[in-house]
Parts: C-alpha cells; sequence; structure tokens
C-alpha cells in the first residue's frame, strides 16, 4: 500500500477536540459545526450526545464529522438544547466504535456523558481496582474510569461525585460533562490541554460554549469570553454560570506544542493569536540560523506561517515551491516498485519551474521520524534544487507525549537516536536547523525558558514531565490492558 | 405499510434460541450452523463469541444468521475451539444492538459471554439496586443483570460467583456461559425454557454442543445426549463434564408451548417428538370438535402436523388449499385502499379451484389477537369455500407470558375479552372450536391436567404463573426504565 | 463453500416472471406486489418501468423484489398509472444489472420498454447483423435484440416496426411493451411461455393487468380474465383494448413443465389448476410404480401435491418426514470435512422419530443432476429408514432447453447419460421410477402423447424441438458473444 | 442546508480530466494515480476502462478516485497494460453513472471505449439524426454522440471511422481511446482543452501516457514529452507512436481561462509554468491597479499566486488573513437563522489578529456571481478590517462557456448585468478592480490580445467564440433532449 498521507504517517497527532453548547434551539447542529472546525485535532471519528430535557440522544460514528453529523438521519433524532461533541484520533481502527466519545452511562443519579481531550496517566491502575470491586468496562477508552470513579462514589451530589472522581486521577484532562442538571466544563489543574468558553447572545440568556479552540467559536458566530482556567470547573445550569476550583492551585502548564502545530493558525491560544506565534518562531529561526539562499520554501501547510516569518526576517522571496493536493485518499495501491517514491507525491508535488537551479531553504513545524523530511527533500532535488536547507519551526522532538497526544515510541522519535549532523545526513538536506528551546520560548514574548518553572509543558522536547506517569512506572500495566480488551470486531 | 408478515405480528413469538460448543475446531462456524437451525426462535438479530485460548471474539449483528455468520470477514476472526451463539427477536429495532447476546464483560477473574434464552422476573429490581451501588449498564437487555451479580458477588471463584447471582434470580433462563476456564450451561429450576445436550464423537475427545432444540443438534451432525435438567449446571473444561444442582429441588415446570408453536415439528422435546404431539393435539381435536367437511386444510406451516392429525383421526382428506409463498419481504406499500386486504395474500394465497364450492375445516395452531384468522377465513370464502369451520391446536391463549415470549398486552389478545361465539363471530368462521386444555395434556400422554401439580408451565392458558413477578408487582418499573434507557441512535 | 440451497443448484430455473398493469393509481406498487408472487420465476434480480404520462421512469436491481421494491426511496419516483416488471434468474452474478429487465431505449418514436420471458434463439445471428449495421448493445441479454429490432425497422409506426421486429426472431417469447401510446403484452406463435390476462374493475375503466402466472393476479386482487392466446399481440391504450394476430397460425406448444415444476401450484395454467395437475401426476405414478411402504413422504415443497395425489391412490399414509427450513442463506462456511454431509441439512432436515424403521416412498417433481436426491436418500438412511423408494413426478429430464430455463449441459443430466437401474444406483434408492411421458399427458387429460403433434413443448423429455436452433447450429456464435461482452465491473 | 462550499457554487467548474497509459504493467494502477492528480478538474464521478489483450474491463464510479479507485476489489479486475480514465464535474446527481466516462461500446470492428475532455457543440442535432436512423443511447452524453458516429460510418478501419465520425462534430474535445488495436489521442483542430503527452523509460519500450495536464505525468514519476498539437492524432500501438493531422489546419486557440483557475498551479501549459502566469497576472494587477494598503490577502487557495506575485510587485506584506479548512463536506444542516452568515466560515476564517485594524487587498482569481466574493467581504469586516479592497485576477466573466466549462446562465454572472461600480457596492468592497483582457495577455508574455486573431479562446470575457454553436441556434434542443431523457433512478 502506498499511503497518500504521509505527512499523518510522520506527525505528532493531538488526538481530541471537545466542544460544547447549553442553550441553543438543535444544539446538536451547532456541535456539529464546531466539530467541523476542529476536525484537525481528530479525523478518525466523531461523536454527539444531545439532552432534551428528558432523554440523552447519542450519535458516535467512525470517519469525519461531515458525511455523517451533516446527515438529517443522524442529526433529527440529536434533540435538544444541550449538547456536547468529541473529534478523535484513534490508532485501533474501525473496530473501535465503543471507544468512540462522548462516553456516556446511567448512572444513579441519572445520566451522565462525557467528551475528554487529554490521558488519564493512571488510568490503568485505577481501572484494575475498580474491576476487582466489579464495575465492568465497556470501552478500552481511559475516559471510562472517571465515570466509574463518578459512579462509586460515596458522596452524594453528581457535581461532589465527579470532584472526588477528578482528585484521583492524574495526568491531562479537559472535559465536557452532560447530566439532567447541566453541563460541566473543566480542565486539569496544569491547564495542559486546551479549553475556551464563548458566548452567542440571545433573547432567553444565549448560549454558552465550550471548545478546544476559539475557531470553533468563530464558526458558529460565538465571541470569545476566555480560556477556562487549570484546574477551573465551571457548571451552566439554564442561564446560571458559576466557576469553581476544587483543586490546590499550582502553576500552570499548557502544552508549548499547541502553538508548534496542534491548534489552527487562527485560534487565539491563551491570548496569543497561534499564527503571530508561528511568525515569530519563524523569525526567531532566521535570526539563529540564517542560510544564503534564493527561495523560503515552505512545507504545506503547517509550515507556512513560519516560513513567511523566516522569509520576512531574512529578505528572501517565499514562494510555494510545493503544491498540496487538497484531495486526499487513505492509500492507493502501489503499482511496482519503480514508483515507490510516489508516497509524497501524492498530496505534495514540486512545483518544478520555480526551484530548477536555485538554493532554497524548507521550512517544517517539526521532525518526527524524518521519513516526510527526506521525500521533501528528495522530491526538491529530483525538480532541480541547486541546495536544500532545511529548517525546523521547533526543538529536536526527543521524547513521548503521555498526556494524549500520539508519538511513536522513543527509539523512531529522529531526534532521540540522532545528533543534528546524523540528522542532516538521514534527511539528506545540505544543512539543518531546528530552534532553540530557549528561542522557542523567546517567540512566545518571554526572554527565554523558565529552567526551574517552565511556562509550560515542553515534555516532548526537554523530558522535563510535570506530573507523574503511574503507568508508565506500572511496568506490566501495558500488557495486563491488551488482554483486558476483548477484541469486538 | 402493508405487512408480509401477518401471521409475525400475529403469533407469539419466543425470544430466543441460544447454541454452545466445546472443543472443536472453528467451533464458531458449528454455532452458525447450529443458530440457523434455530433461526425460528429469534430473527431479529444473532451473536456469536468465541474463545481462542487468550482472547474472546465477538460479532453481534441486526438480521439474520445467514447473510452475517456466513461472510468470511466476520467468521475468520472468531477464532478458538469454544464458542456460543444468540438468535433473538427483539421488539426495539435497529438500534438495539448493544441487547443482542451473547453479552460481554472483562470481570477481575478474566472474561465472561453469556446467551440467555428466558426472561428474569425480578430484573428492574435488581438493575436498580446495582446502579446504586455503582455498577454501569450496557443495554437495557436483562440478561446484563446476571454479569453485573456475578461481577460484584463476594465469592471467589467464577462459578461460585455465578451460582450466587443466580439464586439471586428469579424467572426464566437456559444460559450458556464462556469463562477462560470453560463452558456452563444451566437452567432454571423449574426448566421453563428448553437446553439439550448432544456431543460429536472425536480424536480428542470430541465436542460437547448445547442448544435450544435437537434439530440444531441434527444440522451439526451431532448426536442427542439428554436434556438439562431444570436446575442443573453443567461445566465442559477441556474434555471434563461435570454436572451441579445447586438449587433446591422443586417439581419441572417446561414451557408446553414449545409442543404447540416454538419448536420445530422435526425437534425431540423433553423425550417427545415435536411432530407427534402435535399430530396427537390434531387427532385429540377431531374428538373433541368434529364436523362434517369435504376438506382439512392446514393453515401453513405451523398448522400442518395437527391438520394431518385432524385428517387421519376424521377421514376427511387433507389437501393444502392455502399457498404460502417462500420469499417474504417485511413490508410493501399499500397502493390504495381497495387493496388493503392484501395483507394475508402476500405471505399465504388460497388454491382457488380446490376450495371453490367445498365445506372445509382450517387448522392453526393458536389465536392470538385473531386479524390473520380473520383474514384467513375471509380468503376462504373469497376462493368461494361454502362453509369455513376453524379449529385451534391450544387452548385459548388468555394470559401474558413474562418468561421470553412476547405476547400483545392481554387487552389484545382476543381471548382475553370474548367468549368462544364472540370470537367465532369476530373472524367470521362457522364454527370454531379450540382443543380443550386437558386434551392438550391428553396429547402429550397424560391423563389429563393435573391441577394440583401441572406438570408444564401452561400460564398464557391458565394464568397458572409459576414464579413470583417481582417487577410486574413493582408498579413503576416499567417507567423507570424507560428513563434509563438512553437512546442510542 | 457449503451451499444452502442445493435444490437451487440442481433443479431446472425459469429464468423469468413478467407483470404489466395500464390504468392504476400508483402503478409501480401493484407491480412491486404482483412480481413478488412471482418471486419464484426468478429470484436474483427485479426491474420496474413505470410511465407518467411524459417520462419513463426505471429502477433495477439484484436481489429480491421485497427488500428493493418496498422502500419509499425507490417506490416513490416510479411515478405513473402504466407500469411494468420483470423478476429474473441470471447465471452471472452482481455485475449484471445492465442485463435486468425491464430494458429501456430512447427510440426516433419515444421511449420504448421490454420485459421479456423466454429466450430468443437466433438472437446472436441478430445481433451481428445489427452491431454491423451501426447499432450499439447495452447488455448481453437477447431480449435487446429485439429493441434495436424495432429501432432500426423501416415501418412507420411503432406498433408496425414492433411486429417487423418479432416476425424476424424465433424462439420463445412472452413480452411485456410499454410506449407512450400504450402497453402491448403479446406471446410467441407456438406460446411456450404463459402470459394471462387480468382486470380490476374500478372507476374510471379499471386497470387491465397481463401477468406470467394467475397467482400475481390474485395478490393484487384482480380477477382472471384469459391466458393470452399463442401469436396474439394485445394492445391497450387507455381504456381501449385490442386484439391483433399478426403471425400465421400454428398449433401452439405451450411448455409442460409449467405443470411440473415452474408454476406455482395455486395457479390457473391453460385452464387446469396446477395443483390439481400435480395430483393428477401422483395418482398416475401410484398406479404406474406402486410399492409396499408405510409412509409417502414428499420432498419439500415442489414434491408435495404429487405425494399427496400418490398417497390418496395408494392408500399409504401422507407424512411430513423432511423438514425444509423457512430461513435459507446462499452459503455457509464449511467447518471442516467431517461435516460436509450438511449441505442439504441445512435446508431440510429428517423428520427422525417419524421416518426410524419405516418403509418409506419419496415423491419429487424431477432429477436433474441427481446430486439433491443422492442426499435426501442418505438422509433418510441415516435417519434409520428401513427401505427408501424415489418416484418422480415427470419423465427423465434427458435434454437442455433453448427457450428461457437453465438447464446444464446435457452430460450433467442424470438421465442423459444413465439408465433407470443406473440412476437408481447413483442415488441409493432401493427402487427408482419415473412418470412415463404418456402417463404426464393422461394427468392433464389427454389419453396419451400425440406423438406427430403433441400438444405442449416436451423437448427437455422427448428432444423435439418445436422451433429451428439457430445460434446452436451456427457453431461459432458463443465464443464469438463472449468476445463481444466488455466485462462491467 | 448550508453549504461548505461556496466556492464551488460561485466558481467556474472544468468538467473534466482525462488520463490514458500504455504499455504498463497494471495499467489501471496508474491511471488511478494519475486521475487523483487530475481531480481538480472533476470532482464528481470518475471512471476507469482497461484492455488485457483479451477484454475490456470498466468500472464508473460517483464520487472521488480515492475512495473508489484505491480499493483492491475494484482495481484486482481492470487488469490489462493499457488504460485510460476519467474524472468528471457532473450537475446532475447520484443517478448519472450511465453518463459517467470512459463509455464503452462493442462495435462490429471490436470494442471502443472514450474519455472526452470538453463539448460537443452539435452533439444534440447529431443525436436526432442518430437516433431516427436506429441508434440507441445508453446516457444523456454529448460524448456518445461520436461513439455512434463511428458505429455508423461507412468507412473500414476503426480510425478512418473515428475521424468521419470527427470531422461532423463541432466544439471542443481532447480524446482519449482505446480500441483492441491500441490507444488513440486527440485533440480538436483549435486546441480548446488542453492535452499533454508523457513517457516512463522502460524495459520494453516503456509507457506512453497522455493527460489533461503535466501534474499527472508527475505523480506518477513520468517525464514531460510534449503537448498534443491542436488538431493532431496521436495513435499508439505496442512501442510503435504514429501521429496524424486529419483536419485543415486552423490557427490554435486553447483556453486562456486554464491558467486563471482551472490548472494546477504546478503544471506546465503550453510550456509556460501556470505558477509563474499566475504571479505574473498579480504582478501586472498591482500595476493597472495599486492601492494604499497594509496587508496583501489571497482568497485561498486559488488566489494564492496572484497575491504574491501582486505583494512581490507592490511591496505590501502577503500574509495569510484567511485560513482554509482542508475538511470540507458537501453540507451542513443549518441550525437557524441567526447563522444563515455560517456558510463560508465553514470552508473559510478569518485569521482575526492579523486582520483588525488594517487596510487589505483581497485577491482573488475571479468572481462568477459575486456571492463568495460579497461573504469574503463581510467576513473581513467582521473581523475589523479598517478598508478592504478586492482585486480580481481575470477580466470580468461575462459569457457562458460552451466547450466543457460549467458556467450559470449569463444573467447570474455579475458582470454581465453590472458595471464595476455597481459590483463594487454588491460585494461591499471599497475598491473593486479587474485585470485588463490586455494586462492578462501580457502576463503571458504577448504585448496585448490581438484582436483579428486571439491567441487564445477567451470567449468568457470577450463573447468571442472561435466556433459555431449550433445546439445553442437550434432553439427548441434542449427541451427535446429533457424530453429524452429517461430518467434511470
Amino acid at each position: 500500500m502506498l499511503t497518500t498521507n504521509p505527512h499523518e504517517d510522520d506527525t505528532l497527532h493531538e488526538e481530541c477536540g471537545i466542544f460544547g453548547i447549553s442553550g441553543a434551539t438543535d444544539a446538536a447542529r451547532l456541535v456539529a459545526l464546531g466539530l467541523h472546525a476542529l476536525q484537525h485535532r481528530g479525523q478518525e471519528a466523531a461523536g454527539i450526545t444531545s439532552f432534551d430535557g428528558v432523554e440523552f440522544h447519542t450519535h458516535r460514528a467512525m470517519g469525519h464529522v461531515a458525511g455523517n453529523f451533516d446527515r438529517e438521519d443522524i442529526m433529527v433524532p440529536l434533540r435538544g438544547s444541550v449538547a456536547c461533541g468529541h473529534v478523535r484520533y484513534s490508532t485501533t481502527g474501525e473496530t473501535a466504535l465503543r471507544n468512540v466519545q462522548p462516553l456516556y452511562a446511567d448512572l444513579a443519579s441519572g445520566g451522565f456523558a462525557i467528551a475528554h481531550n487529554g490521558n488519564i496517566s493512571n488510568a490503568m491502575r485505577l481501572r484494575r481496582d475498580l474491576v476487582r470491586r466489579g464495575s465492568i468496562f465497556q470501552s478500552t477508552s481511559d475516559t471510562e474510569t472517571i465515570i466509574h470513579l463518578v459512579a462509586t462514589s460515596n458522596y452524594r451530589t453528581t457535581v461532589d461525585k465527579f470532584i472526588d472522581a477528578l482528585k484521583r486521577v492524574e495526568g491531562a484532562y479537559s472535559l465536557i460533562v452532560m447530566t439532567p442538571e447541566g453541563m460541566i466544563a473543566c480542565r486539569d489543574p496544569l491547564g495542559i490541554r486546551p479549553l475556551v468558553m464563548g458566548k452567542i447572545d440571545g433573547p432567553d440568556g444565549g448560549s454558552i460554549i465550550f471548545a478546544s479552540e476559539t475557531v470553533a467559536l468563530d464558526v458558529v458566530g460565538a465571541t470569545f469570553v476566555r480560556s477556562i482556567d487549570p484546574g477551573e470547573l465551571v457548571m451552566v445550569k439554564g442561564t446560571e454560570i458559576t466557576s469553581h476550583r476544587p483543586f490546590p492551585q499550582v502553576a500552570a502548564r499548557p502544552c508549548i506544542f499547541e502553538y508548534v502545530y496542534f491548534s489552527r493558525p487562527d485560534s487565539i491560544s491563551e491570548d496569543r493569536s497561534v499564527y503571530t506565534v508561528r511568525k515569530a518562531i519563524g523569525a526567531q529561526l532566521a535570526i539563529e540560523s540564517p542560510v544564503d539562499a534564493d527561495l523560503v520554501i515552505p512545507v504545506p501547510d503547517s509550515g507556512t506561517p513560519a516560513a513567511l516569518g523566516y522569509a520576512q526576517e531574512s529578505g528572501i522571496p517565499f514562494e510555494l515551491g510545493i503544491i498540496r493536493s487538497h484531495y486526499v485518499g487513505r492509500t492507493f495501491i502501489q503499482p511496482s516498485d519503480k514508483v515507490r517514491h510516489l508516497g509524497v507525491k501524492l498530496k505534495h508535488n514540486a512545483n518544478r519551474a520555480l526551484i530548477a537551479g536555485k538554493k532554497i531553504v524548507l521550512i517544517d513545524d517539526s521532525i518526527v521520524r524524518g521519513t516526510t523530511s527526506l521525500k521533501i527533500v528528495e522530491m526538491m532535488r529530483e525538480a532541480g534544487a541547486a541546495e536544500v536547507h532545511m529548517r525546523i519551526a521547533s526543538p529536536p522532538t526527543r521524547h513521548s507525549c503521555f498526556y494524549g497526544v500520539d508519538t511513536p515510541e522513543r527509539a523512531k522519535l529522529l531526534a532521540a537516536t540522532k545528533n543534528l549532523e546524523q540528522m542532516a545526513d538521514y534527511i539528506k538536506a545540505d544543512s539543518l536547523a531546528f530552534i532553540s528551546i530557549h528561542g522557542l520560548y523567546k517567540a512566545l514574548g518571554e526572554p527565554q525558558r523558565n529552567a526551574i518553572r517552565p511556562s509550560h509543558c515542553d515534555a516532548c522536547f526537554t523530558g522535563d514531565y510535570p506530573t507523574s506517569l503511574t503507568d508508565q512506572d506500572d511496568v506490566s500495566s501495558v500488557d495486563q490492558f491488551a488482554l483486558l480488551a476483548e477484541r469486538v470486531i
């Protein structure tokens, strides 16, 4: 098979996007629009749960939001003025429908739906304890652990049960929860994954919205109110909104990779324009690692803002030397060995007339395995480039993420096993440079990375994990998980 | 809409058939064949779970066994030498996939799969207690109650937990359970629903089979060993078979309607040939309610054996006066009012040349709502029958079943609201007679029904229910159940 | 693979049923009902064309009528008060949608739709001539030849062009044609394939119906008017009906196998009840080939009427010794060699309790390859039958049919290569007898077969073909056809 | 319904892309890759026909190339070393499968497959004549006319018949034809639609490729040989390639809109880099219509190269002020009126942080109805733009195309009914300017448009149609066509 998405095989994947709205006619339709705007955060599956005042309605499907949640037969039954949804990147294929969120359970206190962005880093240990106690899991998702903790909590109200549950989990979580009483949004104490609040004004108090990124507010015509604070829990009951801070306060550590790649450039993240940060990263890269070249060429589309920044800072013309196809299929069957190099051309093609004979600087957001970079460099050389210099808008990615981002095992991260020179050799570039970790923080407006109290989670670059990693420490847990997992086909 | 299955709308439905096999290469393929032979016991959905020594594999689907479990893509992953399956009649439409059995759960002791024929008559009360305790239900099936009782039992071994669970349920259950240790078959203390054991001899100890009816043994070339006794629990671990009787012994009360309609005529039920019993019922009916007629005509296909018995006893020729179509769709759209009478003709058509001018005796197995009988009588008259006499091979059905048979509410049972004369008027027959309750027991070889200790459950005829009916007594339970049920679409 | 339809692999297949109606609101819905009643004549594909006074609308589908033509999305667009349809047995699998009828073409004179039961025996030669002239065929169907002959005819009116076309074809054809002017039904000069006319009375002149069998009239509540005569062409324009006889008159030769197997027993064929003829065949068989036995057992369902006739004539009791499953899938995957004999049990199962120790006479309609008979006989012996005698309700089938019936090549017809004794050995019966050819005509009410002018086409028994067989004589035509056939996948 | 593709509703659509290859193992797989690279030329349907030396194999499907022609079950049967394919933009919805190309026919000389980019402008008149003669059309496609002209030609060889047919058609056609003898590529005498030739070197003479654009050569690793000349016919039989010029020579008039919008920027069209021409158009536009602004912002993605040219010429910074979603569904259901403005945000979103308070120049390729421009301008204003100036990289589109491009009727073309000021008002821009027709030719390297002998077809801008338009002149033809069209559902 010949993958048409080489980039998707060779990049870090945000694993989820979430969106919830309370107080809107046909709430589920607005959730569908919001999830469509968050599709880049999870392309494999999507789900929506609505509540009509009496019953909860859920539809979950493999595939994109469009193609599922734009169908009348699916949308009509998702009745109600409160709804939330989830998009998901899933590594486990078609069979994982039971893992698609929102997850739902009938608790003694009534229905309980949950959509989660992040990853619970002690989920396996909690699961083992719960199963021993008699809990039966429906999925292999870490998120289900939260539901069972709520179901078995000794507190009285649903909210107290929920807070009780959260105090027992570690890791990263931005959550949207629906109960018959209302909607709850919350973010883990470190605020690792993003979550913003917006509103649509209207006659009956309007609508309150929670979303992973501000672009999802734009698409439904909502205005951005503010980010949910790390450790904050916001409850919406009808038009009443209350904020709670049940956790001991700690210094926040939001994920810095949201700026590098995950968030859409038109999003506002922690009060910064992602596009502007990316341009600043490019400019800083031009200062740190200049090169004598004829053209600055972005690896589309993720490298484009940094390339513009690099071009503007360096004065080298910005040109579209690589054209990206809008039409992407999963895989085409490879006709024969002589076209094995086709992979990257299905998605990217050299703008040959522009490149021939030129010295070029390629700008990309990151290097994961290095396979895409190699193919892109080779494509530039085939198209006649005189020199190919690669500049990367993030520091070397050397560590796995355990907070809801799909990273290859460390051994497959190019930067974990090779030094700069070896990496340049591997991707066959004339030169290679990454932005420095301090440069990255400079692009965010800080003088440099604060080694004692860094303002962001940058564990993928530094290995400095802000939480304990219980399941990782618990050697046998992964295998045990595999044993628990019935394969529903 | 114009139903092509008038019979299915106007008959009692057995709700399930189950089949399990231990010790067979490709066990799931044999389960598929066995379920196909039991398809008449549940036509809406089917499922198979296999165990390959390490993992459990499950596939569940709406629709018939054929069309699902004859596809390689579905069967290949159902690996293993132990497997069980289930066919189901479901009233809740396409969306009920989560209710399709076998149900499966990961317990602390390992995987646990269960296939159930019958109905737990205190399931709602048990469910409420379990949910209060923190159990989360995946389905709205009464069967899931058993799994949660096992999961939360304080006993140590899976078998002890299972027995502990069964001691807390009331109602009817024939069960096949799979755990990593082996397969368990059991039948409730009254033996309300059937369950038989068979075997296929082979080099490594051969295979042990459990099935709802002996026809499912025939189809896989197995020999009939014996019925599972009421209250018996049979465990198969490899080639070791052990029998347990964990319940206090009570007089058995197997369902008498299995003889009247549910079982296939080629099955052996409690050591009697179902075909032979049906012929005996017909003969007894000819003795009890003779009629001066030219032809004995069965309502195909369920009335055929009784009609043969009636004809042989009475000396009146047996003829195929109604032809049944082999091709049955769910519904056709009604073209206009003038063809509203079409319903029954899509499935049944009068053999006009035979009937015209004749006095006929129609033999059917039972009358539920009476709508089919009315249409059949009218069809006979339109075809020119001089007289139409209806004889029914069971007593009047006056009471609902709470043991796994789908019966209309009492108000819709013709015999619950009308006397014999009114019923004859309603179906427009020249005469109508049912076999007597004593006559029915005579056909089974008993002198008459033993009013003190009847040998069978005949509650649908007599209202004499052999168990308590907790959920029925618990007025609000039905509505509460409805509230719990999330509508997954 | 293990076929669940052994009968279908080992029987002759009628290749088509046709149904047309003029003058009915929602004509297509009545066509769907009519085709459902004719489903036994063609189970692989179905199609309907309607005309709403301006446009023709067509839907064609693989599969049964039910499942396709009971869906609102398919039926709503089939507007109009005139419609015709077709069911088809097809040997070429899913890909043959373009061969599914009605065929339709835009001619210079307007739309032209045609549904055909039969086979044109000079279709290949005509096709070659037409293609040389510039005609482009859409299908590999012989029926399309008729359309091109109409399109290229030099006559002026559509009817004259149609008659001109029919005068150039040889073979068997019952046709229903729709043009903007009206509906035409016609039957070849020999009347090989059946076609009947019925009516539904109504305010605006009612509806006129044409159908392959009278059962299709019954299902829509129509009354039988008469058969279309061999060589007759009936035109319906609104309420005006005219009859034409454009061909030189010849003695009719309707297919005798319609009585033996093709037609439903509740149909009236050429003024005879098919059921009554089948019983008469069974009685004649009892006279010709008596046997000392305990039970007469039909091979269900096609052997049942003849078995009743045999039983009544011989005085031996008729019993259901073989139970047929109503649930038939295409194929199940064979678990292992030891269950290779399962084939026949999926569809048929021995009523073991009845048969054990008995001498039985099995009655079947015909023997084609003999594989089914062998399996049935073996099944009876396994069930303990003391003696198994086979009686066949037709003479030995020794010749292929070229008039629209799918027969195996002669070498695979058991009776073409073996004498009676060898056949009895092959199927392992204690004795075997077929009804004589004269006996068959006796059952039809004739003294014997008239060797000079037989009243029916009986070529499959006698090899006496009533038409020339141009394509058969034209040695190379078959291969040439294969070359012409693009494989549209 | 709320369209997510406002651009697609408000742009000109190229109606086809074609690709053929001769002399390649698994030719169809290379065709699939080539069609994928041409997907932008036709997104509604695709088809491939292969020839294996004996049989032709065809698969046609609604939808994209990916999702159909990357499936093994579809590709495996498309055997052979010669294959061609087609992508199509279709206005007629799902039901038009019969119109999807390649079209295929069995002619007397053997199989004949054809893929066509363009439009025959006398197709209706030819069709009427052919139908009168007895030809039966399978589709409503103008392309089928060519096949029937070939089938009925009196010339002897297929090639002579084909040339005879082409001499009778008028309009635009780039064609790839397959016969058992070989592959033929040809282009109409004016060369209105593009067609290029490429090759892959290999041991047995390699492969010859024909494609609508050079990007399709890139994707299969082929090298660009040359464009097919206007009026040229190239035949490939095995490794033998011959060129024919059967038409009187006339001055070529290739479509100028290929540079403006249709072709991918990385294609080479008539020896010019499309990207370079687009940048030159932008630069010329900056010279002709300068504006005092802070940012140059492309309407993505089609306006991007012209915007880069405009920015480089003007010195105003190029910025990504509009972000385009990669995930495009057909339509989402509109939740309520208050979000009616959502349409454009699903595909495009303002990069709010960048735009607020800025004077911006928007660059787009063309204005068709103006609805998209209006929405984009409004979106910029909502995002806080101080001034919005629109610059268009083509002259006003005032006339319909009859050569294979889907244009709205003239009354709906904004520039056909409004002057420049009215248009600026309509789209609410502070200023609006189009490149001049002479400026457009300048960007192509010519001093100005040659009014006597323009080098390109620019009829959509000038109304100067290079061919006669028989069907347009023939008033009733459109309606008559509608009457001929059976609606196959």
